[in-house]
């Protein structure tokens, strides 16, 4: 951590500040320079006291140096990790492809879209039954009875089940069904959901919340991997910006970017990310051109009716058409789209 | 709802959307414009359709005309609300100002700061007893404990207790102790919390996200006040944008534009919202010109050791200076401070 | 400028880095952490060589210590800058109010709002005669004529002209008729014009870009004070992020955060800041409580007739009553909106 | 165009709003709904006038239909566009590669560089002779002995150069030198500069603003095309958003949304979008799949000692490695990268 002290801060205030970072058992360097002086505070405490620095008198700011972050790290563990949930494969060399409908509507509409993306190349099939809506008087989503009907699809397909939870009491109820347990974008924060899917042994998909720094991202990961569950995919979403003609903003670069810094598997969402079916093809080949892990996008058999997301859902033809594709973009840069037959 | 059509969108396709729109129970009405045909879709019906019409063939975007939100709107009740727990009163002309510590750290500090916000004009104590920390690493509050220690300060100031709920199980308990039931910034979304604080008989704070929209915050609150809990405080505390030298970017038309379009009373938090000391006293002077029904600001007995937060945190001398000049702007604008000893 | 090195960094980087910073002219000082190592960089130029330095093997990034500004910066110059132009005084205590229509359309239209305007207590007439607009098919400004109306307007109100300037070849023909050349925000980093106004002798009133930082809106205030002139009045208009109810995002934060890093007077736009007339009156009082030293603000006989902007355009008894409140704001912060007859 | 009324507008004023459109040679067409009352305003008229309509009596808002940009617009042309400027070629198939260092610095960096580059596979030389610099005290080019120093590296490689125009006054001299002039993002609203380029008979690479919409970019284009120059090619660079691990936030989804609005060639620049080379060859891959017409990217003979963005450019090696594998993904897209002797 480094002090910085505003110009012409006096000898006490320095001496103050040097007090201060030795009562937290830090070692302190004190730099003067030209026009200010700095205090460099030495030792292994992440940044859990910069705020009390901070308001010390004659401080100008304090810059962070370590990443507040540790199980995460790519410093911690250099090796890439791999997820695996039932059919679903996720990091290193293979890209995992998770598909389907945005809510779970009925039973022909969860078997039909699971039989065809397994067919079109996805290990794992997406699909809500616990719907975090924007409004009350949207479709909430069918519940249990949701979670049934996406483990019978699991039965009839093979592929792995992956839906959201949106609250802590659920959590027991959903893990009986699903093989990953979804925190949606609007849950990113919510600690206690956090702890309590890092208590189960499902494997954890978490959605960067769209306003949330990367670091934050990481620092939700560690609740979870902290309360001891390894197995964390981390999914960009797209963020909020100034934009208007796509629903979020998908900024790519965070697939190369969280490859530098933490060793979990990155996927990406086109669908959310874009909110155009239109868009959606041309964003997943280009996550995938970026060396992403895994995919999670949403197809439906009739977008027109779906009770949710409809306009950024691909019909089963796009979804192949666009897997077609995919494939050759994952051979031209040396990575694997996990074939089916492989896994279980 | 107004359906645009593609330029060039044929016959068919505009005949099929106004089926469509049809079975929706709307009524359709076609207007053929020089460049482009678009169908309007009359009825009372909120949004709820409008994702299944994007994704028609033709369409080239939907165009909501009714807001989505009901309870919380002023085109529905269009006198102001005013909310009163305790010895605070928020709305109309009263403007109330709730103040203390980010976290309750100990007896003394709790009670000491009690004393001193009251003493300068607040009528309200804040104090986080259950702490949502972005790091695992940090303090995470004294829980119970804490609870208890405001309402024994309470007991010896006569202050409402404002303290942020996080999880749904804890509602019972903090609504035991608290007067208002704080829903923090990170669970803006999390519905099922707000349902929860919906069936509790405590005024609710609810917090915009830092990336939600006004049209999501008032679907939040919708969810409280759909739940039957009529007394809801809206609170900006600051939205995440590329500026870096606040913490959060604090936009105060929030306060114009919410007396806008609901009844509700509308709170700024000048802390967080510049996450500078040395910035809060300026905005919070700029929030009661711009109109605003209340205040919440840190304040702390010694900044430099908070345990969060020290770096926004007001000092009693600061924070009774800044009370000093509110009350004059509050005058200057027709507004007036609710004094304490009205209220008890 | 510290140096922060990766983890694992080699002993060659580090020398290698050490060797770097004092090729720059630099004195190096290296401090071994628990985890990493830093440079501190010690001398007196400012961030020119943080580029270079950050591609250096076993980087991690580089922090900046001091600000990249120095003329527009209060470290340098302690006592608030005060800047006068004709009737038009803005600074220390006073608080100099510029109003006008967008853009000058006609000789009866200018003329009656000045003389509105005036009558209400600006000292400053705005009114663009040279217009950057958005699309090439909208109104672009009188131009010459456009000019000589705010002349004759300033002989028969007394107020001070305020006008755009889009282009450096322009910059001689609006300096003679104009007294304070403004800068719009699309212009904010036109290098060229800055320095084209730097040389001319009048007092430039300069526009935060909607995507500027704050570090940038000094910078470009730095080219114009590096090229001879003082007179620079720093104007936030608001930044665009992804809030979508007012045009862009007005952060009032910003009047006492510059305050804060640089001696130049600061005005607020209420106009652009917010986008609807209707928000414009709060967060002018805002402005004011928060301690700006001036305001700009659109006036107009008859905004619904207004070839531009005529949305976000106060009417004469909207500005009237709006400037009534102002005072009184004023006088609660211990300021004074300058008198007209006090000036010329 | 749609004029929302507001709920209870009262007769008078529908009235009045229908008499306005008409008087803007509009039809109006007004529909009753179960709330609301909007009046359909028919012709071929772009939004000019909605501002004027927005300040009318009751009225809500008023919701445009058209784009307002036409010559740009794949409405009015359906056929893509193809630019060819010398050896350069981008658009339809063809991806073209303009590579080359930030500034231009000496004979032997710039004609190292064109070689190298060109040996890798490009077909374009990007490198600044004038720049246009955050700070006042930074590198501001080497003006017009950088344009020569171009021409030779053209000469010597038959590479086609593209180099940046910051003011009116020097479209001519840098039109004898450069095959494309480049208007860099701080001028993409400089409309004056706009129209220089547009008379002028050199291809146009026209980078987006970074807070930008896709909208304005469009009309920054219409300036240019309307003036009388077809041959321009839009320029994604990175939007400025919260995010502060990458310079700027590259929104790759540009791509294909543009290729859906205009005919006009998409460019993305994936140094200055992401700040960091070690991010830049994941995003060109990326930027590929997704589409993409060309490529601009920063390549410098030693990084470390370029005189600025050092840190986002890449080393000879690191250029011939990613065109490489840009090549294979190309392939797999069913794209080509133009190969150097076809073209001259």
């Amino acid at each position: 951590m480094i002090v910085v002290m505003k110009k012409g801060a006096s000898q006490e205030e320095i001496q103050h500040m040097v007090e201060r970072v030795e009562q937290l058992g830090l070692k302190s360097h004190v730099i003067y320079g030209t026009e200010r002086t700095v205090i460099a505070a030495i030792g292994d405490k992440r940044n859990g006291y910069r705020a009390s620095l901070e308001s010390g008198p004659g401080v100008d700011e304090v810059v962070p140096i370590l990443a507040p972050y540790k199980m995460a790290s790519s410093e911690v563990k250099a090796e890439r990790s791999v997820v695996r949930a039932g059919s679903l494969e996720v990091g290193a060399r293979r890209i995992g492809i998770i598909a389907g409908p945005c809510s779970v509507e009925n039973e022909s509409q969860i078997i039909k879209t699971a039989k065809a993306v397994r067919d079109a190349g996805a290990t794992g099939l997406r699909g809500g039954a616990f719907k975090p809506r924007t409004s009350p008087y949207s479709f909430q989503g069918l519940k249990k009875q949701g979670l049934k009907l996406l483990a019978q699809a699991r039965n009839e397909t093979g592929l792995a089940v992956v839906t959201e939870v949106i609250a802590t009491e659920d959590v027991g109820l959903v893990a009986e069904y699903a093989d990953v347990l979804q925190i949606g974008a609007r849950n990113m924060q919510n600690y206690r959901l956090l702890e309590a899917v890092g208590h189960s042994d499902r494997a954890v998909l978490l959605k960067r919340g769209p306003s949330a720094t990367i670091e934050e991202l990481l620092l939700a990961a560690e609740y979870v991997l902290d309360a001891g569950n390894p197995n964390v995919m981390l999914c960009e979403r797209g963020v909020r910006t100034f934009e208007n003609h796509t629903r979020f903003t998908l900024p790519l670069a965070t697939v190369p970017y969280l490859h530098h810094k933490t060793h979990l598997p990155v996927i990406i969402d086109p669908s959310h990310g874009t909110g155009h079916a239109y868009l959606v093809p041309d964003m997943a080949k280009a996550a995938i051109a970026a060396g992403v892990d895994g995919l999670i996008v949403e197809v439906h058999p009739n977008p027109e009716e779906a009770l949710s997301d409809g306009y950024q859902s691909l019909t089963f033809d796009q979804f192949r058409e666009m897997m077609k594709i995919c494939r050759r973009v994952a051979e031209a840069v040396d990575r694997e789209i996990t074939p089916h037959h492989d896994i279980r």
